[in-house]
């Protein structure tokens, strides 16, 4: 059965936006559709050329015998910008106080929507990079390290507060909580990740920075890299930030639960350089 | 600046994956290429038609000045069938047997791609169910809700075994979990569920089914809705099963911890007849 441009181009950006930073050789399109390489090869022009312009991803062509192509997320400052403006938005919101200055961010982070969005940017940042997992800390930043994940095409490690029978034998370490110097527990699972690799750490907040500094910890027990770290929501006005580089999407100034009034502004996202963004 | 034929084929693919359950108006098309809608609908006629062939799903079209096109996610048979099989030869492996008869899962989980995969099958199975959201329990089940959230265009509501300044205001109930027999407790914030929701109740395990029937009894207090469970694994030879309608994919009936033996096999994904699946 022939396949048609049209149909081509169609079901090619569908499998290729589902299996970001993976090889595809053009022999396997070629088959896939019966038809000419030469064929394949036009399409892929195209669907580059329209991923750049949409600020979609981008294409890498793989030359020689083992080649073929290879898609990345990237996306562009003309998204970002406002996505961040409408995140600071919605955080802005004084009816997100709670007891004790906590913000009230469940419902941003409960909608897949933005998740998704989160993640895409978080992987256009660190396209490349070289990342063999994404790790995070139970539950909050569970979602994020997923779709970041997703378009990295890597494991999520999640790290626990306690310990499970279903995770087998484990690595805990104790750590100090940045802000509230309380002495905590993290765990993660033995078999969970191999020596040497290079995590992406994932989290929804960061204070001081001690659930991170924790991981980081934690990765060291393992000889483990850093290769980045990224969360969406830091705050500031902290006078001992525990870890230095990291990519924020929002920063968050000032809570003043008197006059009920939020600061918050565009995180480091722009002025962070991670690789050649 | 006018699009050819080709670009916009690619990036209207995009758009709609991306925002599936979602009616897209044939204008917002129209305007964002600077074409005839009669183009459009050509565009979309070829993407429909690719859609279905390959499994990716399916385009609605909504007639009238209001109307529009939506995407649904609609997986084919002779996708699941391998992809369960794949998954039950995973799950099989002698080696995630755990003191306890427990099984390791947490590599099968760990890996976004099979993720998305699941969530794609979930919200093909209840692509005809109203739903308003999508709920689990934390932490296992919750990257599964979010790749089936993502899909079915809704949010997310995690409820916790313990309650966190960071939610505010919450619920609580305790109920009898099924297998061992004992009273926990689980929580959930007030403002994260509507009253009267329709509400998908997602899990990673099911034995019993007690954690499942706290869900229930849970959104009893919310006065929310039913709409559907799925599960990833289901176990069996349970005597007394708590719940009865739900989907699974796999089904665990055996666990020798002696002879090291795993039983699986094909959940009841193709027997259970959710909407006109």
């Amino acid at each position: 059965m022939k396949f048609r441009r049209s149909e081509r181009l169609v079901d090619m950006t569908n499998y290729l936006l589902e299996h970001p930073r993976q090889l595809v050789p053009l022999t396997f399109f070629a088959e896939r559709y019966s038809s000419a390489k030469s064929s394949i090869s036009e399409d892929l022009a195209i669907i580059k050329e329209t991923f750049e312009q949409r600020g979609i991803g981008t294409l890498q062509t793989v030359p020689g015998a083992a080649g073929g192509v290879k898609f990345f997320v990237k996306v562009k400052e003309e998204e970002v910008r406002p996505f961040i403006a409408h995140l600071c938005d919605l955080i802005r919101n004084p009816e997100r106080l709670l007891p004790g200055g906590y913000l009230y961010m469940t419902d941003i982070i409960s909608d897949p929507q933005i998740v998704n969005k989160v993640g895409r940017m978080f992987a256009s940042a660190f396209s490349n990079t070289e990342i063999d997992v994404v790790m995070t800390v139970a539950t909050k930043g569970i979602p994020l390290a997923y779709a970041v994940a997703s378009q990295l095409n890597v494991p999520v490690v999640i790290v626990r507060r306690d310990s499970k029978v279903t995770e087998g034998s484990t690595v805990s370490i104790n750590y100090v909580s940045g802000s509230a110097k309380r002495i905590q527990t993290m765990v993660l699972s033995k078999r969970s990740l191999a020596e040497g690799s290079k995590v992406l750490i994932v989290d929804d907040f960061m204070k001081a920075g001690g659930t991170v500094n924790g991981m980081i910890s934690l990765l060291e027990e393992f000889n483990a890299q850093v290769a980045g770290i990224a969360v969406l929501v830091e705050s500031e006005n902290i006078e001992e930030r525990l870890v230095d580089e990291y990519l924020s999407l929002v920063r968050l100034s000032d809570v003043d639960v008197k006059e009920k009034k939020i600061k918050v502004s565009e995180g480091n996202f722009f002025s962070m350089n991670i690789g050649n963004r």
